[in-house]
């Protein structure tokens, strides 16, 4: 498969959205310009996203709503359950476990883990806190897909390190710092005071 | 000014925070090699970056640590303080509420909102939840520069309208929707299911 950028793959994501609400009022087909109204983007740019993954839609016609969402879900890699392991019972990373947002889109989180012995045990809406110590037994043992990481700066690099070579090969962010990782190993990162950063930016330098 | 990509203003930020552990560890200077391999780019691209707010460093002796760093904060507006307001003190809302790695880079969570009244009224590590109800004549009063917005998908688009109409410029966005916005406003959205949805879509589609 060509490379894709990550930028239409955040497309592809919010087509899917826009597809599930059109579904949901009882929409059966869409235009690529309604599609890229809704996305901020021109019909052109929609027809090039998902030409990558063959053709769609009929010229004049339109898009079937229910096809294209199902064709998107399968180039998302939708269609399956994802294990995701939590690993920093911090503030963040406690809210991501509580969040119930993920399940319905098929991202289970399975654990979470801190090194903090006061933190260790506490119950987190169902889920028990584990022992950092155990994430290599764990993963060997459970085969957990994604590693989302809310761990303090200083300790992340070591952390990723420790996931990478316990065979973990996507890993969602949280600590403010630039992760070194093997190329087959996808990395996204949110980093909130960047965003803010780029804000304080944007009000700074406009006209 | 010219148009500065955010990919370039969020590379500006990493090497900010590269400088400041120079800092820390008392190096007066650097090299754009030394920069662009903390950052996982080239030395090209460093000196591309940084070419865009002037000329820095000198040839062959690369750049003073100190200065460069000064300039990076004069560039990204962190020398001021900047007063931000959280609408939403659900999971999210009140994790950032409560988080306070921003302070020290100048971003000052002023005040939090939330439109249920069993949330009103709540402290949040010092900041009482405000009612939402006063966003506008809160935002008159005490002009705060930029508004983290932490409310469910279906709220998003009207609490940003109120936002914008308060003269808010500024949105760091974690509601996951597409808010339309006018041109003289910058929002960021940091949205945790489609990064996750690059993560599956990466696993999927890996050779």
């Amino acid at each position: 498969m060509k490379h894709i950028a990550d930028s239409t793959v955040r497309r592809l994501s919010a087509y899917l959205r826009f597809l599930e609400d059109f579904e949901t009022r009882g929409l059966t087909t869409i235009s690529s310009d309604e599609l890229a109204k809704r996305g901020g983007t021109t019909s052109a740019q929609v027809r090039k996203d998902l030409s990558f993954f063959g053709s769609f839609g009929k010229r004049g016609l339109g898009y079937s709503v229910p096809e294209l969402a199902g064709r998107l879900r399968e180039i998302l890699g939708l269609g399956r359950e994802w294990k995701v392991i939590i690993v920093g019972a911090g503030k963040i990373g406690a809210a991501l476990a509580r969040h119930h947002g993920f399940q319905q889109r098929g991202f289970t989180i399975t654990a979470v883990y801190d090194a903090d012995p006061q933190i260790v045990g506490l119950d987190l809406d169902g889920l028990a806190v584990r022992d950092a110590g155990h994430l290599e037994r764990d993963i060997h043992r459970d085969h957990p897909d994604i590693a989302v990481l809310a761990v303090p700066e200083q300790a992340a690099q070591a952390v990723t390190d420790r996931l990478v070579r316990a065979g973990i090969k996507a890993v969602l962010n949280f600590a403010p710092a630039q992760l070194q990782v093997p190329p087959e190993v996808t990395v996204k990162t949110v980093n909130m005071a960047m965003e803010l950063e780029g804000l304080s930016f944007a009000l700074t330098n406009r006209e």
